[in-house]
């Protein structure tokens, strides 16, 4: 079953209805998500973090119980006097979302849960790049097969969010392309629907929107309301958090940060979307490559770690080339900090691995270049979650149903 | 009593309690705002509108009436049989709010109220620019204090709203620096309050996101839930709506998309922000002003509508002025279409009445530098509200915890 991704929040969804009913889901999901963020803790912290009275959290806990997405476990030791409340923690042994994430040189399919770890995962070394995405698509077909295959059989698969290189519409995971893969105009959503059946529902997502929200959730971008996350692997893109919402736009296509023009000098380079002077044409692993005098490569990501490792063995050639990329990244992150007034910008990707390299240049572009007071609210960091982030954020729009509603539960149904 | 400008939504404020008395609020809110941006409509269309039930909508109305908010007129005339129901409208003759404009050159304040539009105004041409903010503030509470004493004896002034032209911080409205009207580190928002007493709510907002928030709710922008809106006087700025927001930001600091960054190369214009190439100096009357080979004027609006007024008459040249300025924006522009895919740009200011002339050189740069399915769902357009936009949208925040919750009427206290 093909669903859009990133509905509507929980608030909207509570004041629709009136009835007693839309509250006691109201208040379920309150309770399922503070244990998804929040990790294991006591009735007693649930009790009073919700403001509900003590009764109610004990029914709301039972129910999630019951629903197959929570389990009380022994009583946290405590020092204090008084009955031990009981730990309750996320569960998946009933309930479990697949995470797929979708490379140009891999295949990854992982299993995870509400509490938002993966629990296991299966990756295959495999070249998608330039390979017809009907191959790709069967090979992923299989590989979902096989760790379906693999769940115990007391768990139930709910949905499956997908991370995709590529520009993804938001409301069917049709793909207009993905440059990296050589698809244009891929019914992704559709197809893998159609494999999967009608009782499992289907997410797609840009890779950088996800990881966005990934880091925004667990990674280091967790605790802010407002950022930007910003990621360079062979393409460079991204994604928007603000005011605690990834920001989709009015189709899905937002976080293009990757095309945004930086260079209009003559100097600029030639992007391989027809444009000249692009973010990632003057800061991708190409523009790398190019500024230290490397050929290109099939082995981009390879090459541009080899290039950092020179550079923190102290090649001052090299350093000088990533300080020069910091400094065209500076440029981007201006424009981007006068617009949107971000409290945080975690750079992933290559960026994270050579910050050190890169963080003067930035700093310098946004001194010259930002309003101060908007400058003097926003710290730059690398990102925390690295390879894992799609595959970390996959997970989260395929729970976000159970997050609004725990009683979609298939454990509840069945 | 100084608060902080754009408040949390009503659905938020909805789901906190879960008394029958926050139901009842939230519905009278509801009701409120139906009126408020739908103009006078039958009780009839709000029961279909609601959902809720006649009588329910009966006793909303009567409490709406009983707060001073709306008043029932004649039933509309309808061609159906039945009872004719009666028409709901917005009234000023109770409760108002003032908005108020703060210009290089002049001052204005108006009142409005529910309904959203502005009944009367006072504006006086007067010389901001370079004045000491003494003398500015205390000629506004003068006139304050004139339009409030003109009152009718029924009706009660709730709020301010006040359109600032300068960098705003959101919770307290302090104004970091107003360039045009030479203002440094102001407590704009707090002397007012100190001025005005407690029962009356002051807001301070920057002109420009005040314009985008106008435009969205009843100008060129109305009914589309993601868009930007950039004018262009003297400085150039902007706001964004996305998913039917104003974002401010982390501090209230969105929105300066005057200083992208849009010029590298060695022909960037000095910016008086201390930077080079930004979209102001390479696009706001200024830059208009070199290209058409004019000196610099006291008097830079008349200059602007006079360049633009010649380019209608038939100047070839002075049209290819503004389609290198229309070449510029399209630059800075498509950045934000990659970043943000809106679905409305709304241009203000000298963009506005130009509109025809940039249009071409706006549209080339999008086709060079956007990705096509961001690039096909964006149209661009004039602004609909130009002078009146910032009064509006200071009218809008100054009514918005009236729009949240009718019950803080100051007409249902007396």
């Amino acid at each position: 079953m093909l669903a859009s991704a990133f509905m509507v929040g929980p608030a909207r969804e509570a004041t629709k209805g009136a009835t007693r009913d839309s509250l006691r889901r109201h208040n379920l999901a309150t309770v399922l998500r503070r244990v998804h963020r929040g990790g294991p803790q006591s009735r007693s912290a649930l009790t009073a973090a919700t403001g509900l009275n003590r009764s109610t959290i004990g029914a709301l806990v039972a129910e999630l119980v019951e629903c197959g997405l929570v389990e009380e476990g022994e009583p946290e030791a405590t020092g204090s006097a008084g009955r031990p409340s009981p730990l309750v923690r996320a569960s998946t042994d009933h309930v479990v979302a697949a995470a797929v994430d979708i490379g140009t040189k891999w295949l990854t399919v992982a299993i995870g849960g509400i509490g938002g770890t993966l629990v296991t995962r299966v990756h295959r070394e495999t070249n998608n790049d330039g390979r017809p995405y009907e191959e790709t698509i069967a090979e992923l077909c299989d590989l979902l097969d096989e760790v379906v295959g693999d769940l115990l059989p007391t768990q139930h698969l709910f949905a499956v969010g997908i991370a995709a290189p590529g520009v993804v519409r938001a409301h069917d995971g049709f793909v207009h392309f993905a440059p990296n893969l050589g698809w244009r105009e891929v019914n992704l959503g559709a197809d893998l629907a159609a494999h999967l059946g009608d009782d499992i529902v289907v997410f797609v997502a840009n890779e950088a929107h996800l990881g966005a929200r990934a880091e925004h959730l667990r990674g280091a971008g967790a605790g802010v309301e407002d950022l930007i996350y910003l990621s360079s692997e062979i393409g460079v893109g991204g994604g928007t958090i603000i005011a605690g919402r990834l920001q989709l736009g009015a189709d899905g296509y937002s976080g293009e940060i990757g095309h945004i023009p930086v260079n209009t000098g003559p100097d600029a380079t030639s992007c391989r979307c027809g444009s000249v002077g692009c973010l990632e044409a003057e800061t991708g692993a190409l523009a790398l490559l190019a500024l230290t005098g490397h050929q290109h490569t099939d082995h981009l990501s390879d090459a541009v770690r080899g290039i950092i490792a020179t550079a923190a063995a102290g090649d001052e050639d090299v350093q000088r080339s990533l300080h020069e990329i910091g400094v065209r990244l500076g440029r981007g992150l201006a424009g981007m900090v006068n617009l949107l007034n971000p409290r945080r910008i975690v750079l992933g990707g290559y960026f994270a691995d050579a910050f050190e390299f890169l963080a003067a240049g930035i700093d310098a572009e946004l001194a010259q270049h930002t309003l101060s007071p908007s400058r003097s609210g926003v710290t730059i960091v690398p990102a925390a979650l690295q390879e894992d982030s799609a595959l970390l954020g996959a997970l989260e729009i395929a729970l976000e149903p159970l997050l609004l509603d725990p009683a979609r539960s298939p454990a509840a149904a069945a």
